[in-house]
């Protein structure tokens, strides 16, 4: 192969590492300026990055917007958000700032309850397996308690356990299927520890009293499909409210399409995967803005735009009498402390912003931000088309590709003040421009 | 409500937003200490960010770090990978090396069309309207043909063309489904353009020459369901290969119960949402390093993964005659020029890490360190579970929360040298150091 294995890698310093990439031409003297002008001159706060994750060389710089007027449940927020795509916190803003001015968003969480698995295989029968699991249920309880003891203080730990059957696709598969709740914390290092603690203890004590038959635990793990630990938010008013909103459609003409361009997305998975992709838009950014797991979040909630059968918005509109009901609903495990949340000092300032919310009031936020990116997008979707106001945004991003001076930008600018931004058009504009002003 | 609508927020300054903020007494000194903090001390690159998304307030930090001895179809690569997950990076490494001594990862790209849609209602029969389309599809490709000039010369543009109808669900609806090939970019700029004219030109056509009926286009945007842009990614071995890993089992062992783990990833929902989200932990940390969408990664793969009707894994394990093959497929609509790709000058430095891949490579490279991502995790539950490796990369920031000294931190990382951490006996063991020795 060509270059060789390097071993012991992580054990290099930080400039020994980039020197090592150097080496093999795999960083320009440019880049290597850039790595490391993105370092934080506070030694101690770039410390905490360092330690965040592995192998690391500089930090990566996503922006922190804000996106002011978000009423939700009656108080008014400002929602910090991490996001590298263009017109997605001025959309959220519009969105915010509309309802706040019909009634704001109405949220409500539906079950905090997360949960784990212990995966196993056992030998013998289900039915020896159930009995002896009634017998042993209360140690198994016992056995984590020196873990849970300080969730319990905050209100949280074991809700239930039980025993599932994987069912006849895998025979002699099990699991032990156990609840939780984790009050302000995402809680994943929390179950994991719990799990992996009565995994031991399960095994031994099968061993020790059970029925006879030979138990292996696969893995124990908590699981991020967390349907019972669910937000559900709404906005909702007199058609009429929109009748400002769109010169050449009265208010009832845009519910009305609205509410198909939702039904598309209910019935067609390749344009439900679209449509919920932008309300993770708006998701995500919280989600990242306040040191929680976006992946988790994602995989949890898609998997539940699919829990049906086939994979659907999750959103929804309704529309009867003149009044318009729009809601997304949604799994969501996210936490106020611990993680990162407790050591990214930004994380710290996103739940100052939002006003120091608990974890139940942060699914609210999330989820009613998911709304409002749907709401914006649906908007500009059906009127203006989404191009206009998202190139309008990113023409900053196109004339810096183009390379175009300031008095070149403020020509094309003006060129595409009332016309949807294309990098085509802006890039034979430039070049017209140009041609018509040679360079002395 | 508490507080008020603000007006014009996007218009107020950096500082202005933020002294707004602190009125209302959203942002302790420290917090505004932060945010300015991160700013980047060259207003050229500060600029940069700040035009990337709306009310820019600060630029939040996320580590970038380097997972090495990537073999993927013999050429070895060194992965950037962003991410605030601790152990994700080192897991990544680990399985990377792995592999690359045992053949590397064998990717292929099964395909790299992307679409998206014109949806409309019609009031008409729907043969009429198929009759009618097929006399002005040529007028509608013509129509585009000034967006799609520069891509064709790049060799993409429009791959077909062709009309489909909702079905009974959704009568009178329909959509113009549009296939296209983007090249090196992820495209959804130049499909979106492309949609929305050919969607006008569409709706005066038929008013001129269709056949008599209301046509109404509700929307017109590309689609992030992208299964024909899709990748296989797999490493493969004798299980021999895994004897010198765990001094407890076999190679052979080990293959068969990580086949059980992936066999409970393919039949149980709650385990296939944790274990594809596992593979997200690596292919979204180089999604993000390459400056490319994540959101859209997410929301294609997990409803990929729900295509059968019922949520499952990502990924598959054969077994058989003493031959292990672990493999990945997964939709992945990536670009390696536009968008923030091309803008971000730490993405700019990821493309070089990475040896400067096309589009494709690059697809293959995000699919390898998901399908690493994954092997290093089930290598870990399956054996010394989860928590060791991960609380372990973990225990600094644990030791940060406990603000302990470093003398104290020495003790408590002695102490877990060989088990298992958990903030629990982190904090207890901590007190009881304390109090052997209190302060003076």
């Amino acid at each position: 192969m060509p270059g060789h294995i390097i071993h012991g890698f992580s054990k290099l310093s930080r400039s020994e590492k980039l020197t090592w990439l150097r080496d093999q031409e795999k960083l320009s003297e440019a880049a290597l300026a850039h790595l490391n002008g993105h370092l934080h001159p506070d030694p101690k706060l770039q410390g905490i990055y360092e330690e965040i994750s592995e192998n690391n060389v500089s930090n990566y710089y996503l922006p922190l917007g804000l996106a002011p007027n978000f009423l939700i449940n009656g108080i008014l927020r400002t929602v910090p958000m991490v996001t590298e795509e263009s017109s997605v916190i001025a959309a959220a803003s519009h969105a915010a700032k509309f309802w706040a001015m019909h009634g704001g968003f109405h949220a409500e969480v539906l079950g905090i309850l997360k949960n784990g698995q212990i995966h196993f295989t056992w030998s013998g029968s289900e039915r020896e397996l159930h009995n002896a699991f009634a017998m042993i249920k209360e140690e198994l309880l016992q056995s984590v308690e020196s873990i849970t003891r300080r969730m319990e203080e905050r209100g949280g730990g074991v809700e239930s356990l039980e025993i599932r059957a994987m069912g006849p696709a895998l025979a002699g598969f099990y699991q032990l299927f156990v609840t939780f709740r984790t009050a302000e914390a995402m809680g994943a290092n929390f179950i994991n520890s719990v799990l992996e603690t009565m995994a031991g203890k399960f095994s031994s004590l099968m061993k020790e009293k059970g029925p006879g038959g030979i138990l292996e635990i696969i893995m124990s793990i908590l699981s991020n499909y967390t349907p019972d630990c669910r937000v559900n938010c709404h906005v909702e008013g007199d058609t009429h409210i929109f009748d400002p909103l769109v010169p050449t459609m009265t208010g009832e003409e845009f519910a009305r399409k609205f509410m198909n361009a939702v039904q598309v997305a209910i019935h067609d998975p390749y344009r439900a995967v679209t449509h919920n992709k932008g309300i993770f838009n708006g998701m995500d950014a919280v989600i990242l803005a306040t040191g929680n797991d976006f992946r988790a979040v994602e995989a949890c909630g898609h998997a539940f735009a699919s829990r049906n059968g086939t994979y659907s918005s999750l959103s929804n509109v309704e529309l009867s009498n003149g009044q318009f009901r729009f809601s997304l609903e949604t799994p969501l495990a996210v936490g106020t402390i611990g993680g990162t949340t407790t050591i990214h000092p930004l994380a710290g300032a996103s739940l100052e912003i939002l006003g120091h919310p608990t974890a139940e009031q942060l699914m609210e936020v999330v989820a009613a931000t998911g709304l409002a990116s749907n709401f914006s997008a649906l908007r500009s979707l059906i009127t203006t088309g989404i191009q206009r106001g998202h190139m309008k945004m990113h023409l900053g991003n196109i004339l810096r590709q183009l390379k175009a001076t300031p008095v070149e930008s403020e020509m094309i600018r003006s060129h595409f003040r009332d016309r949807t931004v294309s990098y085509a058009e802006a890039s034979s504009l430039l070049e017209s421009i140009r041609n018509q002003n040679p360079k002395q």
